[in-house]
């Protein structure tokens, strides 16, 4: 494991570098990416980033940091990877290839040569960020923006319990250099497609209460994903569980042959990967996932008996 | 106008309050109020506070900060409260007696002897922590619970834009003092009541979308209302305009006798005042309101036409 100076002092003497993002990319993964690229060419570098999967439109305004370079990449670096497998399509291509990785996942497994691993950053761009100033570059106003949304978007708007102090006044600081704080937070929160309207209001229509309102159950069905891309699903199987009462949330997705992939969502003392553990699946304490086949109706019924003995432990839910 | 420093010697050399909460309380008011009556025992004084109605049970934790007491109140404080008539139905009662009034509203309307307004403070819970470090008080957890609430629910989760680096770095503080800011923000912005969730599901299955999903109208009907309680529908109104492609948000609420209370929502370079004021109506450039009388369909229409006047002088629209 190296330090930031060492990854710094590595980046001083190297060059023509492609940071690759992970598969399925988010805010931070591409927040971290393109302020690298930028902040690398403000060193005179040359820089470009890769990623296995399409870029949501909705994050052009960070591609857009990035000049646009032709070279033929020397030096690989990896952002926001917590498991090499997470390249996606690009695992292939470089495997053994990764001269640098810098993540913020507790869970990292290293891949590449220099790791830089900090658990405790909510977000990947809090450990760009920390480069950026150790290094004394410049946060423009546009890499500012990179930055801020990838902490914004991996806190939930500093909503979730990986904010700390210090990730408030890093997005202080942001501020202050300038990000569009108010419009980047409408765009990655505040907007929703027709389809994902759509399939909420199917999901709300479809909603089933049981045990006095403890277990909420929504069906996510074929017919509904074939109507949106995949990130209209987004941010959906929190949603029983954001019900007043409901202690145990459940979403189940239609796959096809009858199979169904389940999301449980839990408040405590009820164990989200104790119930899935039943079904050969596992996760967190409060949201864990798991694979059934059967009638969809089978499949409600056993899960239901498995959360009913679940709530019948302890007859307390934190309200 | 006084300084805060004034604020802090008036309440050092008095007694015995009474802290005055706005009607239709929110965070905000909740949180400032109950904070200050800590703050205030702390001193060895006496304090309590008043609400004209009634404070949602979600809101409990921050009423417990404050100890019971009995005695007569002497001094009248306001906090968070823009215009003596924002007091509700206890207006009547403290006309001309408020001492003290302590906000953050830009267009506050001056009502008591002593008035403190600090309009750049997000939430006027910024202030009252203000006071409290001026004061050299100590910011116990539970008091920083009551104000990280303030702050929070007033700053949509520190998304909107009267967000600031000072907020971001209150939260901090606050934060490291101890508030429990992922178990507030979870209670205050992800539980839905089961009648909040019947009605987004009605609002959603009415919504109409016209000028090639430029403008979207939802109605909140006398029934829907009827199922709820007024928390149930904070937060209803921006929903048109969160839809992809949407320029123009227009909630109608249905009033009885053919009469609606409408609420415009538009992204620049949209005027929602401007739409609004055909209809004796009024507010601000993306948010607005008016009351209409009519049948529905036609209220609709009468809206829709200005709406279209609106969308054609000028064809962009901030995506």
């Amino acid at each position: 494991m190296k330090t930031l100076d060492q990854i710094a002092a590595f980046l001083t003497s190297h060059d023509d570098y492609l940071v690759l993002m992970h598969a399925s990319p988010d805010g931070d993964t591409i927040g971290s990416a393109t302020a690298l690229c930028a902040l690398l060419q403000q060193m005179g570098k040359r820089a470009a980033f890769r990623c296995a999967d399409a870029i949501d439109e909705k994050y052009q305004y960070m591609l857009d940091v990035v000049r646009p370079q032709q070279f033929e990449p020397q030096t690989i670096i990896a952002v926001d990877v917590a498991d090499f497998k997470l390249l996606g399509e690009l695992a292939s291509e470089y495997e053994g290839r990764v001269d640098v990785s810098i993540d913020h996942h507790g869970s990292h497994r290293p891949f590449a040569e220099y790791e830089y691993v900090n658990g405790d950053a909510s977000a990947n761009c809090e450990n760009i960020f920390s480069l950026a100033r150790l290094m004394g570059l410049t946060v423009s106003k546009p890499i500012a923006d990179c930055l801020y949304t990838g902490i914004s978007t991996d806190t939930g708007c500093f909503r979730y319990a990986n904010t700390t102090a210090d990730t408030m006044r890093m997005a202080a600081d942001l501020m202050e250099l300038g990000a569009n704080c108010a419009e980047i937070n409408r765009r990655m929160f505040e907007t929703k497609s027709r389809a994902r309207i759509e399939v909420e209001r199917q999901a709300l229509e479809s909603i089933e209460f049981h045990a006095d309102g403890k277990i909420a159950v929504i069906v996510i069905t074929e017919q509904m994903q074939a109507m949106t891309v995949p990130s209209d699903l987004d941010g959906i199987t929190p949603l029983p569980r954001q019900i007043e009462g409901v202690c145990i949330g459940i979403t189940i997705k239609e796959r096809e042959n009858n199979t169904y992939k389940i999301s449980v969502r839990t408040f405590a003392p009820y164990h989200a990967a104790s119930i899935c553990s039943h079904f050969g699946g596992g996760g967190h304490a409060g949201a864990a996932g798991c694979e059934m086949s059967g009638s969809l109706d089978e499949v409600k019924a056993q899960l239901l008996t498995v959360c009913q003995q679940e709530l019948e432990k302890t007859n307390s839910c934190r309200d």
